[in-house]
This record gives C-alpha cells, structure tokens and sequence, in this order.
C-alpha cells in the first residue's frame, strides 16, 4: 500500500496528541513526508524524541509545503483557530478536521479555506497528549465526511483517498444528520453516564461508600466510564452540540419515566418487555462494533 | 489449599447455571464432594459430561448427607422455593444463598431454615445455563454475607471458610446497607443504562439509525451494556429492591435535571466543573476494581 513516488504527499499535521500523532506515524509508514506543527517547544522536542514526523516545529511555516493539512486540534481551538495558522494554510491545500461536531466547524471553515473538507475519524482510545499517538488507531473505524454543496469534490476524493489509505471505513453524511448521531451515539451517553457518577459524590455515608467501592464491579465501570472521563472533551461535546443533546435528553428522561411508573405501579410484564426487547436491539445494533 | 480428609465436606449445590457450576469446578477441586441439584434431566445428563459433580440428579434427595448446601438459584425462585426442596434439606446443614438483594431473602429465609446464612458472591460474566460454569469465578472478588442478630455464627464461620478458599474477599454488613449499596452500584446502571438503549428503538428515520450503527463505538457500547444484559436478572433486580432503586432515580433524575439546566443556560464554567470532579471521584472510586 506504499504510494509511489509520485503519489507521495506532504502532509501537515497540525496538533500531535492521540488523533495528530497517530496520523503521523500511520502517515510516514504509507511513505508520506509529514511535517507536525505543536503549539508548546516541549511537544516539538517529545515528538522529535518519538520520531512522530520528519519536520516537527511550533512555526506554522512548517505548512507551507503541504499538500494536504490535518487540523487535528480539540474541538475549541479548530473553532477558534489561530491567525498565524489560518495565515500559513498554503491556498492550494486541502484542509480537513477531526472535529467531533461538524456543523459549527463547517460554519466557521467555509470562509476560512476554499479547499476545506469537514470530516471526523471516528476512533480513539482513553489516551491524550503527546505520548498517546500510535500506529493503526483507524483500522476498521468509521471515518466520516459532511461535505457541503460548494466542498470541492477534488478535495473530498484526496481525504478519502487518505482515510483509505489508513484502513478507515469511508462514510459520508450531512453535518446535521452527523451531528443528531454522534449526539445519540456518543454525546447522549456521556450525559448519562455522568449523571450516575454524581451519584457517588452524593453518597454523604462514609461506610456505605466504602463498602460501594469494594462492591463496585464492571458493571458499574462501564456505565460509568464515558462519564467519567476526558472532561474536556465532554465539555466540547456539551458546548457545541447543545441542542441536538437536549433534544434527545427530553427524550432519555421520558424513557426513565416509563420504567420509573412501571416500577411504581409495579407493572412488571411491561418492565420484563421493555428488558426483553433492550438485549435484542442492543445486540443488533452493536453486532457491527468491535 | 486441599482442605485434609478430615475437612473435606459433602457441599449441595441446588442450581447448576453460571454461579453454581462455577462453585460446582472449585470445590470439587479443592477436595470436596459435591452433589449437584438441577430442575431439569437435560440439565443432569450435560452437567454430569461436564463433570461438573461427583453426584447430579433432579431428585432433591441427594442432599440429604450434605453438611453445607448453597443455593444457586435465580433470585425468583430463591424466594419462592420449592417445597420439596425445604423438605430435603438437612436440618443440621448449613444453608446459604447466592441472591442479589438480601432483605428479601432473609424475610423469606430465616423461617424455613435455623442456619441459614444470606450471603452474595459478587462474580459474574456475560454467560449463563449449565455451560456457563467456570473455575476461579470467585478469586478476588468480593463474597459478602448479611447475617442477623438470630444467624448462628458457627455457620456464618462456615461459609466464611469456604468463600475465602474460593479466593474471595470476605465482607459483612447488614441486609439494608447491601441493598441500598447494590442498587447504587448494580440496579440503577441497569435502569440507567436500559433507558439509554430504549433511545434506539424511539429512533425511527433509518438512514440515521443504520449511521448510529456505523459510528457507534466503545463509548455506546460500554454504557448500553448492563440495559441490553439479561432480562430475566433485571427483572429480579426491579422487582426485588425496588424501593431503594426508586429513591436513587430520584435523586438520579435530580443529577439529570442539573446537567440539563447548565446546558440551557449555557453555564459551561458548572459542567466544567461537574466533569472535572467526576474525573477524579471515579477514579478514585474505581481504583480497586479490577
């Protein structure tokens, strides 16, 4: 799968956390030439130690080159992007994202670059920083595009050709339907989950708690997991996909009512249908996932 | 650990699905006699190719010469026991259970039985029926007994002894402080959880249904997992501590409430601050759990 010569690109990476630093890597072994600008000196001179990219500086020059340029920043900073960045983005490049949320980046982005391409490569692990990227990160993971009516379609062919090249699955979506999913799929969740962890900080009785902690099993570990994580993340997913994420809890919270008054009423027929058809749905929805 | 001639008991087992054969493989391997007790032939016939006792039938007699008889029931029918079966057991035996809540089981218990002890191993796995059981289930996890100012303690001794040559963590507390503590930590992220998956099913436009399916990851798949489990368990759960899961969805739906306002009125300095918080609780809070 090494490109030839003539197929090989040079790619700016910009950010080197996970998603920055595993396109490095991934990036020079299918043989492009990367060049990885970080914000901190510290970064540039981990991320030289680790070999993430060819060309490693806090100088967004370092993109002058670049056929291709990843902004692979958290959500907040590729909404409000740096002006010396947005000033060295060659005008010729193709831009593309990672950003979880896709129709306040197409907001912003459209004016910004006329070869900018919305996408979201949809993997991740509980890792972060300069020390988190690794090879393979997107093998077999969704990598999905929102593009506009006016995206270039020259533009979306190169990321898809990109996607591939690294195992992703290629999907595309519009921004809106993207961003009503991952607040199902991903954001929904986190809500919830952190919900149950508050649950803990509400437990005033010392011995119960402790006897919690020794109880607790994976259980409880998994439900809370999401909701106990990154809480930056968390919060960039809250702040830029807040309507869609409150129209699905208005909808969460009448699902906690139906089993809460069926637990009342203590209509247990319904609450043993209600758990039947869960497992049967949830594992044809989940069937797909690794 | 092979207990001498002198301590190797005669052990019932009354069920042989995951719980039971898993004690079933353990204590027949740490010297034991066992005599498995299941409801159905085709239950025998299996249980005997998987060796899982040196005695299996369906005719509770065979724990007539049993010194300490577990039983490894559903929940429901550890509180609806069979006639037959009380008429066998051994009144010099020592009884215990396996049930997930515990006052319920006492109420019922404590008037068929002069030394039963409630007791609850926490241990399990995705699996279930006679092909279910599994050496070491119990090794390092918590075996927790609930005894009453009436439970014999020489009894209570007994069990004691044989959790921890199963491996497990000996813990003691009062019926109560169980329940209140298992609906923390088990029955409402079943509830949590199951709502989280009826979501799927309310979702009715099917082009973004088949891209949830798509995009859906660990994240969705961690937290939906405990409300699309058993059924059959959850029900058990609902119906069995149902008073101290509605208090805690109370104060659930509470947390709910408070995240839902600072997203309305965009308070994103407060969720920055619920998230950072659970960070840190949860891991603290798990820190043990393995």
């Amino acid at each position: 799968m090494k490109p030839t010569s003539e197929n090989s690109k040079t790619i700016g990476i910009v950010g080197l956390g996970l998603i920055g630093g595993s396109l490095c890597l991934d990036l020079q072994n299918l043989g492009h030439k990367v060049h990885g600008l970080a914000h901190r000196a510290k970064t540039v001179s981990r991320a030289k130690e680790r070999g993430l990219a060819q060309v490693i500086d806090t100088d967004p020059k370092i993109l002058h080159d670049c056929s291709v340029v990843i902004i692979a920043l958290p959500l907040a900073k590729i909404l409000q992007p740096d002006p010396k960045l947005i000033e060295a983005l060659p005008p010729q490049a193709v831009i593309t994202d990672v950003g979880s949320v896709k129709s306040p980046v197409l907001e912003v982005w459209k004016n910004i670059h006329p070869y900018f391409v919305g996408s979201h490569p949809m993997a991740g692990t509980e890792k972060a920083g300069v020390e988190a990227g690794q090879t393979n990160l997107f093998k077999g993971k969704a990598w999905i595009t929102t593009p506009e009516k006016e995206t270039n379609s020259e533009s979306i062919e190169i990321i898809r050709e990109l996607a591939l090249s690294l195992g992703s699955k290629w999907l595309t979506a519009t921004a809106d339907s993207h961003d009503e999913v991952v607040a199902l799929i991903s954001h929904l969740p986190v809500l919830v989950s952190a919900a149950l962890v508050q649950m803990i900080t509400k437990e005033g009785n010392l011995s119960k708690l402790n006897l919690a902690k020794e109880l607790a099993s994976t259980g409880f570990s998994d439900t809370s997991r999401v909701g106990g994580g990154n809480p930056e993340l968390g919060l960039s997913m809250m702040k830029n996909n807040t309507s869609k994420i409150l129209c699905l809890l208005n909808s969460y919270k009448q699902s906690i009512g139906t089993l809460e008054e069926a637990l009342i009423s203590e209509e247990w027929e319904k609450v043993n249908q209600i758990l039947k058809t869960n497992q049967i749905v949830r594992r044809n929805f989940m069937q797909e996932v690794k």
